[in-house]
């Protein structure tokens, strides 16, 4: 199993796989993305020595808005026949460790912790027959920020869920893991709110693929967020949030007040 | 006033500027993209002998919901208080002359003609005394294609309206034309079922790209789709759709069956 983290080290960024249980904590660098290949520069980095970033650059990032039984329970939602999808934007992407800004328009913004998919290769109409693991690339963490109060007003999620640092991804993808039977857990300030295992969703991984593949190319890098479950609840300046999904690790981040004029 | 197109010639893909009332029909060659100059490289081609293509490639499309009060009426929707907003992909976005591809999820397919803004440089947090101006490259056509019995059973629209070939724009960026009464019109198959004015917009151009640039950051090439007047309607296999915009040209677009297995 490996780990596969995007990272700063001056003022390059570079790509690294960690081979888990073989050389923990250490980033074997990569020579491009790691969508084609994982050609190695032969470079070897301590995982403790680089800035992470978050770990791929989607052209999209497709969402999916009610995956757990328990999570539309509490939203008073019916669960849907088939997958409601919606999109979050490019800007919206932070990293590990990175601030979520608090914006003004709102009076009430969530965590929402997910496990999401990183495409690898191009995906058009996939079929049943499909392979669809050949064209994932891997797993990480998501949290699906959310301005609770207008996504009520507006309906449409692309303002709520839509403003920037409102998609905090990471620390890594971690390839070659079994995503449909894992726990997953959201912290804040280091306690737990969210707990749940991916087995729980209505739709798992590999049908939402083929299921947004069918409707729009996804491209390497590619996210998709599968939802979250049950214990979705608001955040404050100052907080820390924590998603963790086993096999893969912690993503972190920070709440911030709006820092603009 | 000049009006930027994209284009392919042969192999390679470049900009060019047609200048409107001088050189009616011929392009100069930009020698890069035009977001940060409009250089020339010298080389002029008639636009007759270019294949042109979407104008723009950009990172988010964003989309506004509901800004003429006719559409609003007849989709039973009161006019909100503020923009509603939602994404497109950019795995959707087709040229002028592209084929809409009608996918078997639905049973009908929707245009909807719209005004399209295309900016120009990174827009984050404008205020209203910033020159909202100097951030907008021009105008361009756009056809929010809408999968509409999808739409309704979604309520999030990023499956109705996020299929691949679901946002053609074109034919060119227009420049230097003032946004705020412009005639609109969409055509299907030559018969006018859209016309209106930019004027009727609830929420103008300018106010739109400083509002969406409170909520994300806005990069060069990224796409406002501004809202549709009334008299939307499905389209079949076959059809042909124009959208037409003062000073700006027409949209041509036809409607296909899908083509994978």
């Amino acid at each position: 199993m490996i780990r596969i983290y995007r990272f700063r080290q001056r003022t390059r960024v570079r790509y690294g796989i960690e081979r888990v249980g073989v050389v923990d904590g250490v980033l074997d660098v990569l020579r491009g993305e790691p969508y084609e290949s994982l050609e190695t520069t032969g470079k070897m980095i301590p995982l403790k020595n680089v800035v992470l970033l978050a770990p791929c650059q989607p052209t999209k990032i497709v969402a999916v808005a009610l995956n757990y039984r328990d999570h539309a329970a509490e939203r008073n939602k019916p669960m849907p026949a088939e997958p409601v999808i919606f999109l979050k934007p490019p800007s919206a992407i932070i990293g590990p460790g990175d601030e979520i800004i608090y914006p003004r328009a709102s009076k009430r913004v969530d965590y929402e912790g997910e496990m999401a998919v990183v495409m690898r290769k191009r995906a058009r109409h996939l079929l049943d027959s499909d392979p669809v693991d050949d064209y994932i690339l891997g797993y990480t963490c998501a949290n699906d920020v959310s301005a609770r109060d207008l996504q009520e007003r507006d309906v449409q999620y692309g303002r709520a869920k839509g403003f920037d640092t409102f998609a905090p991804i990471g620390p890594c993808i971690a390839c070659g893991i079994d995503p449909k039977a894992l726990n997953i857990e959201t912290r804040l300030n280091g306690k737990v709110h969210q707990s749940s295992n991916t087995k729980n969703m209505a739709f798992p991984a590999d049908f939402l693929v083929r299921f947004i593949s069918r409707v729009m190319t996804l491209e390497p890098g590619d996210v998709i967020s599968t939802g979250t479950p049950s214990g979705i609840g608001p955040m404050s300046p100052g907080d820390h949030v924590d998603v963790t999904i086993e096999g893969i690790g912690t993503l972190t981040n920070t709440v911030m007040k709006v820092r603009e004029v």
